[in-house]
């Protein structure tokens, strides 16, 4: 940072800028930070999360520990908690609240200090960094740290792989509609259903009628403290924390466990 | 390890098993394996790896820095560098190849050794290491560290946000026939294409019937030191390394970008 120029013929000094890093923290754990994430938050002057209202924000928990107090800390707080507003409204004020947060971001990229933003798991699979991304990083040095998943996370601890060599993977937002979730789980791939949360009924529905509901997998905030694995059969049915989701081995795995049971 | 035993009725002392690590070292870079990794690789009495006949070992290659020079290495390798022998054959020699595998590993745990096994990526994740788990982990203590996959790794790489809030992600094997290919391709969702090596060609093919070969992005060897990335149609068509991906973006995601740019 803040090197000589090394050109004789510019009589200006353009000024420098700072560096964007979108830093994927992982699962929650901070034993799961990267070695690079950890450096690039130690060193960063702004470190900005997302956070839901009202709630401490799950990355700056995971990294808390490396914080320093000159850090400045950018919360950057979505405007709704849930869907229940029309989804014209919903599209209207979330790309506004993109769109104030990378000016944010973008002030202090201007003043030259670096800015680390934070993402659960890692920042372009499924992670709101992208919306700063595809504003900020045509104009300024950009750097992205991959991490690990949630879904990593959760087959970990749930022991059970997920997908193996010849088997397709798919990714389901539990938001999906109910043909599309069980046209997905009636092919025989592996499954993760992610963002869980208030979709669990729909879900356990579309596992039901897909014939994979005894093969399905429940995880509660993988790689956190309060951790909780257990077939999708024996949950009541109540809401889900936003951090859960359901893991659907392909039936190959199922096989191989069979046969080596 | 090694704690009394507190039973007061127990003649004779179980001898103290080692543990099994399932460790996922990511996608390459030393930078991006995990706090956790590190310290159960530094502190395992044995690291184990996969690796193909007449070649270091990738994974090997990432922890080197690590080793002490009294642990011991477990090369476990590869009877077959290519699926050139019919499917039958392939499969019986790999069958026995996991087998005498889990043995080896087993070996050390039962002489009270922890066993440190590696995976490029993350270990549950297409990776080698399920065939050890599903033969031992019901025998010994295991832990699964869950690791960055190369798809993370190259959409990094790539600048490049693979999925969106409500969008389906789907992970290709490139071995999949090309029917399997096209249809998931044509569905808009994003796909990451795995495994590309000798495919490439079909690869494109398939791209290009499913009209999206405009969209599609080529990595190689993300996170490496040679990591090269570039638009598929830019490609020359020869054979990619093992190490190779193709990224291609969901429909959803290219609108954004367009909106933005």
């Amino acid at each position: 940072m803040n090197q000589p120029d090394r050109s004789p013929k510019t009589a200006v000094l353009a000024p420098q800028t700072g560096r964007l890093f979108g830093v994927g923290v992982g699962p929650g754990d901070p034993d799961l930070l990267t070695r690079r994430a950890v450096r690039v938050i130690e060193q960063a002057e702004v470190v900005a999360h997302f956070a839901a209202r009202r709630r401490p924000g799950n990355s700056l928990r995971t990294i808390e520990s490396l914080l320093r107090p000159e850090q400045i800390i950018e919360r950057l707080e979505y405007p709704v908690t849930t869907e229940a507003i029309p989804p014209e409204a919903y599209r209207e004020l979330i790309d506004t609240f993109y769109a104030e947060s990378a000016a944010r971001v973008a002030r202090h990229l201007d003043a030259g200090r670096d800015v680390a933003v934070l993402s659960e798991g890692d920042p372009f699979f499924y992670g709101s960094y992208m919306h700063l991304h595809v504003r900020l990083a045509g104009r300024y040095p950009t750097e992205v740290v991959p991490g690990v998943t949630a879904f990593s996370a959760a087959s970990a601890a749930a022991g059970m792989p997920v997908a193996t060599s010849e088997e397709r993977f798919t990714v389901l937002p539990g938001i999906l509609p109910h043909g599309e979730l069980v046209e997905t789980l009636r092919s025989g791939d592996a499954v993760v259903i992610m963002k869980v949360g208030r979709h669990l009924p729909a879900i356990t529905e579309a596992l039901r009628a897909a014939g994979r509901e005894l093969e399905a997998v429940y995880v509660e905030r993988a790689s956190f403290p309060e951790q909780r694995v257990l077939p999708i059969t024996d949950h009541d049915g109540s809401d889900a924390p936003y951090f859960s989701l359901v893991l659907v081995p392909g039936r190959r795995l199922v096989a191989v466990d069979a046969l080596t049971a």
